[in-house]
């Protein structure tokens, strides 16, 4: 490659005669790793011109570096970076000056004292023999093929327009549509284009909520254990949050305390429980949010997920008041580096959350939202929500039977399906320690404690997703957990 | 299409024998326009089964629906919508039931009033003879075989991860790699990889700024006439916003009020007036930020279309204290659908912008970053740059020439190039007005006042972009402009 003359530049506080300032720039860019061994300097001429300096100058700036070995020159191909010269640090800090900003008075808010804490996944999961991760793709079931084609349809001329085009705050009208006439009925909601916005998947959908109805210090109540990035960001948004504990049938309506005005709920699949919020709880809770003329804001994140029992219909669906904010994702029936999700409201809300979302980010890439339509719309995610609904079926019945064999103790499971079993340890277990024990021996678990409210979160819970192990590796990965856990309790 | 026997759900509220409601469920779906004229039912008995009543009851429903021409039957194929089925509104209002929450008390904030007026721009500007518009994609110019095959590299086998994977707060190390080694290099700033985030453009960067650094009231300097978004997402974080007034050389940084703590500013190519501050001029800005203690954001926002000069190096080069925040863009030099920009900043800063992206949106798509990676790192990146800077150069010539022909007045432009000029009426032309009446003759303009600070915004600015009309229609469309302008005076 060839170093653009255009990255020269000469430093204008330094000292020296203009020759040792441009050997001192261009060995600061090669010890600093901009300038790679192998790579072509610009001509003397160029570089000449462009740093307003005489070409004399620039050949004896070159020479000299050559002789310090820093440059080799290969006759009338000109100079290249020494295959000999020194080798930069491995990007580790490169700017020689200190900071003179006190970045604890110019920043007025800090965001890394609220992110979740013990969520750390590593992103090499798939390195390991016994992934019980939860989220992520299985490159195996994964229709790539098809996704591939639609991604090139969507790459067309044809699609020129939605690729390329500032959106401003519009969506792709083709993914709002299959939206609604395909994926809302079969949850039993019906909405309109201007009830639905596409979001950067459920997290950006549950952000723009808790910003919309939460940010003045109002009253929200969440379940617990629940989603940590959603705790997080609800204590940053200002919202005053109460924890209400679920039980087996998931949120207990009664216990929603007086003067909530907001209440955030995952009936479907409950997170990390994975119990259903069954009718009569969902009448309640409805019932219950009048009551309190509050709005309640349904994460339906694994909808797709129900295999063992066709789904129940959203709680939006009985809705009739206008007060469920419904939150969809593509993550886990396509797959999470997608980033696309969708919020369903009243139109007024929805036109708010619109008007967010174009001040964070106008829209979702056009390109994605296209993709994700043709997808849609040939029927493919159909036929893929299937075949993973098979394999996980298939999966689930391995996990409980090792799990049963083994003398693991589940703590919650979906009626419905989802993708993970909600596990307990005995109380004195520590899964921190034990999941990074396990990592040892190529088996990850996700340790449960994040998922409590504090301060004295229980950390002898874990989940065991099985959406990303192939089911011929459940056994053994769970024999090992069980043979982990038997050994603790002899040494303990 | 068959209609998936999962979109049927009896309304549990419906009165009626179980026949009826059936019925009511099939008519309300065609009238709704779920189910349209052609596709086709589920089977009696696949429906029986779903809904848990006897296969009779559905049979007798379809046969009534078929009578009231909704359905049409088949023979052994079954029931499909029928062809004369009533024809559903229009994708109306849908829901029957008016809401019964009070969404002025439910919403803790709005953000439909601080969005930007008078930015009205048609999304069908390719229709137009004379596009004069800002910011889209000349498809002439655009290199959309060679994105074409990088985005099929990026969904090959070898990237799944990428495409895939949650990534939580990562970006994609790639890009972030060819940004510090490659584009930055290029502007004289040298930043490691954890002193740059990847955002969704660089409004999202520029969102991410103003949460950070003034989201607690504190004083922020602006340009005048300014980016209105920005404006927009400032006022909404709640900073106290002082618009200073920019001259020929762009912002005066005499002129920032003592107590400013961030500075926003666009030293490459103002917005919208396209000036470029020089050099001395950057000096004293960075004197003024550190007698302030102030941070500066710094949007170079194109600085890719330097075609006209060599571009200066940016402010963050300039930067020895730290204190100055980087905003780079791909949307004027690859297109603004793609959504992605870059934040460039101390380590400590990146790590808190980190943070609030996780939150707000985890990551931008992974396969979007990997694709503009690999256009970057293929070269095809500064060969569009280079053939975009040809075309804007030739048009930039004729724009001025036919200006200067048919008498209409420059109100900046960029010595170094840019992609629009800043123009300027008679004081008594409403440009939104001038601007409705030339649309109806197929040209565009941006009206300007959007840009200013309020109350009192002049109205007789508006601005000409360059970078989606066909050279050779240039002259035309600014005869018409020119004859417009003549009418008006002889009319006024």
């Amino acid at each position: 490659m060839a170093i653009p003359v255009e990255t020269f530049f000469l430093n204008q506080n330094s000292q020296g005669t203009l020759q040792s300032r441009i050997q001192q720039m261009v060995a600061e860019g090669i010890l600093s790793g901009r300038f790679r061994r192998g790579e072509k300097l610009p001509s003397t001429r160029q570089l000449a011109k462009n740093l307003g300096v005489s070409r004399i100058t620039v050949t004896l700036a070159y020479t000299e570096l050559q002789a310090n070995d820093y440059l080799s020159s290969k006759g009338r191909s000109g100079y290249f970076v020494s295959e000999n010269a020194p080798e930069p640090p491995d990007f580790g800090p490169l700017s020689t000056t200190e900071d003179k900003v006190d970045w604890d008075s110019a920043l007025s808010r800090r965001y890394t004292i609220d992110r979740p804490i013990g969520m750390a996944r590593p992103a090499d999961w798939s390195r390991y023999r016994y992934p019980f991760i939860y989220g992520q793709t299985d490159s195996k079931l994964f229709d790539h093929a098809n996704w591939r084609l639609c991604a090139m349809q969507a790459l067309g001329a044809k699609d020129f327009a939605s690729l390329t085009q500032d959106q401003f705050d519009l969506d792709d009208p083709e993914l709002v549509t299959f939206i609604a006439r395909h994926s809302l009925p079969r949850r039993g909601i019906i909405a309109g284009p201007d009830e639905i916005l596409i979001t950067l998947g459920a997290q950006n959908a549950l952000w723009l909520s808790s910003q919309l109805l939460a940010s003045d210090g109002r009253k929200v109540a969440i379940e617990d254990p629940c989603y940590p990035e959603l705790r997080s960001l609800l204590t940053q948004s200002g919202a005053q949050v109460t924890p209400v504990a679920v039980d087996e049938k998931g949120l207990p309506p009664e216990n929603i305390p007086d003067g909530t005005k907001v209440i955030f709920t995952t009936p479907s699949h409950q997170c990390p429980t994975s119990s259903t919020l069954p009718r009569d709880r969902r009448d309640a809770l409805l019932k219950r949010a009048a009551e309190l003329d509050a709005i309640v804001v349904e994460d339906d994140y694994e909808f797709e997920m129900s295999f063992l029992a066709p789904p129940s219909p959203a709680l939006k669906s009985l809705d009739e008041d206008g007060r469920v904010v419904y939150v969809g994702s593509f993550s886990k029936s396509l797959f999470p580096g997608l980033r696309l999700g969708y919020l369903v409201g009243s139109a007024e809300f929805i036109r708010e959350a619109r008007a967010l979302r174009a001040s964070v980010l106008r829209h979702p890439p056009g390109h994605i939202q296209r993709t994700a339509a043709y997808f849609l719309s040939l029927g493919h995610y159909d036929a893929l929500v299937r075949r993973i609904g098979l394999a996980l079926t298939e999966r689930r019945k391995v996990m409980e039977a090792a799990i049963a064999e083994h003398g693991l103790e589940i703590a919650g499971k979906g009626a419905h399906g989802g993708s993970s079993l909600w596990m307990q340890a005995p109380p004195e277990c520590d899964t921190r320690k034990f999941a990074a024990n396990l990592r040892e021996q190529g088996v990850l678990i996700e340790p449960g404690g994040a998922f409590f409210a504090g301060p004295n979160r229980p950390q002898n819970f874990y989940r065991l997703g099985y959406s990303s192990i192939p089911t011929e590796r459940i056994e053994d990965g769970i024999k090992r957990i069980g043979d982990a856990l038997a050994q603790k309790k002899k040494q303990g």
